[in-house]
């Protein structure tokens, strides 16, 4: 049976939604759980579950309904971890000096094979380092990256860096361009990605420093890439290209930027809607609709984006992720397991 | 009478769809015009306008409708302009060999003050290095930037820069918040805009070298700059900060996924209403309600982005712009003579 370790402790939530959309996952998708975080209150929950559930909208525009979990019949382990990492903390050094914090314990029990993959939604730079520093890198990848996918018109779009490195150097995106490729022939079933680097305009020679020099590190070996150029902003949600290539910061700018917009576009429809009785009536009406977008573009959806380029299987979910989007992310982290994306990143690199 | 120059050959759908954004403009706001651009193909325009109006959608939800101006009515000069420099030219050099383009051509009506102010829609970094070199740079200002507002919940969000500059330095962003700031108070009204610095993390410390860097310089004078810190991409739109800085390159981003956001969702939307009969009809019923909301995020709605930081107004317009945006880019630009406020930022040097 396949286990997954969950630091209980990190994200906006913790424990409670964590804790919670770990055994509706253990439920859903029959999957083991290592919960690891401070033992009394991971018992609490759990507890807490058995007795009264919990409750979670299904996507947020759902309502919310009452989920019941029979905690009982899940096979638990707990590992108790006296320490948790903060937002605030400089990742490097807080996984150095906290050795018993749980995203450290988290990552070790992955590491020693005692889970197959493990979920994180606290902070991403001390997930990456945990999993940098506990797993390992792959032979031939300088840094590990998030593989994020963008809802788009058509087949989601692969971008990476999704937020891991902040500083990258051209050879880092021709690393990214790699993992990326791999990601999407295998999880997306995406035969040869056509691959494009995000910048701010079509012809060659445009965009920064790193975007130029990426750009001609990956013309180079066009055909081995299938690489079709820069691809603006924009661009992105028409599918000309089936992955992005971008520094971690840029890719983190451009998934957030896609979230707000898309959640001020909904908040500001609901207000239209409300602003007279006849338009509460066509909102009504038309609810079902947005609905189904909602759901099509909603980060919850996707549960977790997953570190590429490490020993092992990471998923970073959402810092404010609740129940319902930690249990994708278990979804994710289980799929991870079956598609074995790094240990194929791995085989091709060694040839 | 305010005089307006307009590079007619500039954008994508150039020369006519700018010849005609322009007299529109001209006829709507009073204002008097120098199309700078191949003679013969501006007159031809003209002659077509004055014969048979043009088609133009007010807004692109809009249904188009033929627009009629009496052409001969108004004050026009024409600049002939033998060249024209193509997208994917290097600017710098680029506007040193061709000296009688009509970017150039149309930035020197400014700079001798034949006209007032000048709307461009061609390459972004022509117009920038045509009006650097041929208006000259405020003093105290290394590199002009571009002001964008950028559609929210409430009121609208500043972005400097929006595009000019891909590579900057911390001091530029420290110029570039001197700049918005000015603009924000004086064509926004805002009094004392609180300011933010685009970033991936709330926390300092987070981000690349530029926003770490950034950060720390904006602290210093944190009083002086209403500076609030570090705004992710999701909370651009939640009205936190009246200002972000950024490097051109992050806020290109920004502006584009923002703009490609909006555009899926909103043909998702068409696309879901259409599946079926009922949902043509509430599709029908909610149209006026997605029309407001459409405009409010329109790009073509706001027309065009003030380039500040150099002697005179040039305002940039999108190179997709069809006639109706370029007149709210002529708008931008009568408006920018009114509120001078490259003038102010100047004198706000000075001190």
């Amino acid at each position: 049976m396949t286990r997954i370790a969950i630091d209980a402790m990190g994200g906006d939530h913790a424990p409670f939604e964590i804790v919670a959309g770990a055994v509706w996952a253990a439920a859903e998708y029959g999957v083991a759980l290592e919960l690891v975080g401070k033992q009394d209150q991971i018992e609490e929950c759990l507890d807490k579950i058995q007795k009264d559930g919990f409750l979670s909208p299904c996507g947020k525009m759902g309502r919310s309904r009452r989920v019941r979990v029979d905690v009982k019949s899940l096979d638990i382990k707990i590992t108790h971890a006296a320490e948790i990492i903060e937002m605030g903390e400089a990742p490097g050094q807080a996984i150095r000096k906290k050795k018993n914090s749980s995203i450290v314990l988290t990552v070790n029990s992955v590491a020693t094979g005692s889970s197959d993959a493990l979920v994180a939604a606290g902070s991403t730079g001390a997930a990456m380092a945990a999993s940098l520093f506990g797993l390992g890198r792959i032979p031939g990848i300088d840094r590990p990256a998030i593989a994020v996918t963008l809802p788009t018109m058509k087949k989601p779009v692969v971008v990476i860096d999704g937020g891991a490195n902040s500083n990258c150097t051209p050879q880092m995106l021709r690393q990214f361009t790699i993992m990326g490729r791999v990601f999407a022939k295998n999880v997306l079933d995406i035969e040869n990605p056509k691959t494009g680097i995000v910048n701010i305009g079509e012809e060659s020679g445009k965009g920064n420093e790193l975007a130029q020099s990426a750009y001609n590190i990956l013309e180079e070996e066009k055909e081995r890439f299938n690489f079709m150029g820069n691809i603006e902003g924009r661009e992105l949600f028409l599918n000309h290209v089936d992955l992005v290539v971008c520094d971690g910061f840029v890719g983190n700018v451009v998934l957030k930027v896609t979230e707000g917009t898309a959640n001020m576009l909904f908040k500001m429809l609901k207000n239209e809607f409300k602003s007279d009785f006849l338009g509460m009536i066509i909102g009504w009406l038309a609810k079902p609709f947005l609905k189904r977008i909602y759901e099509r573009t909603n980060y919850e959806e996707f549960g977790g984006m997953l570190l590429l380029g490490v020993k092992g299987i990471t998923v970073i979910a959402h810092g404010r992720s609740k129940a319902y989007a930690i249990k994708n992310a278990v979804r994710v982290a289980r799929n991870a397991v079956e598609t074995q994306v790094n240990q194929k990143i791995a085989e091709c690199l060694e040839v």
